[in-house]
């Protein structure tokens, strides 16, 4: 009977703050869809280095982590200019793939923030040839322990 | 009993052709997961183009198109300079939002294509304050006539 | 006789730090070569919010800031998850038009920054007629004056 | 004495059609500038498409083509969903580096094209060390022959 220490090997959500510029904006005068998703990415690859995992020491000889599945709802417009929060969560963590939920906030001083996108990452980790193969351990550990 | 008419109204799927560069790329070597969206982008646009819609026409005074809903699986890496084919099928038209499904192929000559992404996209028509607001007429029609 | 003065008007240089992902990065394995100059707008957009001033207060009415020229070499190649520094200093300061020079830096622990980029955009501000008019006080203000 | 020669060796100008998307706008309302320098790419990459050569074969074993230097000036604004012509002219060939000017125009039917943006870019091609090397004669030939 462990419940506690189930508790304590929940991932603590990870929060990252960025904001957005001209770049990410398109001429409906808002964030590009396709932006929110390279933003999540930047907010799991902080999630890493925050833990102290260093992503690159798995990308040599051809191991890489590729993309298998995005899910992503857009609930309102985000802004040229806006702070933004992203929560990042771990929704599963199998033998050979993450499933990562994150939100974007919009952070407003003196008000609520809003959701601006919630969207859900599969992530696989694949050999030189392409496989599937079993997550580094390094990256499953630290995801499973809290903050 | 109208099956025939029924058959007429289903959109031909629209086929849109494009080839992959450096700057679609990432440093795993493929294409990055995102772009894949902004190659269907392109080709939803193509689609109204070839049916003789200017999208333009439905975004001024603040109206515009706005994705709600994206749901993308990737099935293979695309790589550097590959040609794409998109296929585009209309999945839903509703009252104030049209459903797309896309498919990219990665063409290769005397070999069969690759399917690359499927993606599905979900599209409101918003009015200048961000309200829903029944897509037009325009639109609807060209999606339900044949090509 | 004023040199002191003259000296207290020139803009210190503004620095701002952030990191690299996939998304920038190309199939080359190294930062695609447009990304840098993404990266300078973040980089001029910050020198403004630590100054106090809010870009988006002058981009009201169609007036814009629109970038008329861009000059860049690129001296090493910048790497996925490499950590950068982007320093940011005015070169002119004229009437319709405002030149930046901006150097991006590498920043390695326990060794020399390695230069990456350097970069000099010239922005004009328009009007709602696309010609160019005065340049905002509040933001020849800021940049005339030392951090 | 070979002038005619000399002339029958000068490159002729390649021409790559597309249009813009909204992937390409910013909140200004116009084409984002970086993004002509991603159409240039592209059109650089279809110039050597159109003569045979397949710019991958030359970028095994850790050889790769770098922008090492990019000048580019922003004469008009550019708009969603606007037919580009982007000409590509060779400006010079060296040992170890290309040298190419683009010029982006804006296809207006019925109307003269407008000039958005011209630029040079000047590519060096390094090997797996990232030192320049001699640049490989397939490419160095197809430009100096008329298309």
């Amino acid at each position: 009977m462990k419940p506690e220490k189930q508790m304590t090997k929940k991932l603590e959500p990870h929060h990252f703050r960025m904001r957005t510029y001209y770049a990410d904006t398109d001429a409906a005068g808002a964030i590009f869809h396709t932006r929110y998703l390279e933003f999540c990415e930047r907010a799991r690859w902080e999630l890493f280095v925050d833990r102290g995992v260093d992503l690159r020491d798995f990308t040599r000889q051809g191991n890489h982590f590729a993309i298998t599945r995005v899910a992503a709802n857009f609930h309102q417009l985000g802004r040229l200019g806006e702070e933004l929060q992203i929560e990042t969560d771990l929704l599963s963590c199998r033998r050979a793939s993450l499933t990562f939920k994150q939100s974007i906030y919009g952070i407003r001083p003196e008000e609520d923030k809003r959701l601006l996108c919630e969207a859900e990452f599969k992530i696989a980790y694949l050999n030189d040839k392409l496989k599937p193969q079993r997550m580094p351990q390094a990256i499953t550990e630290v995801l499973q322990t809290t903050g």
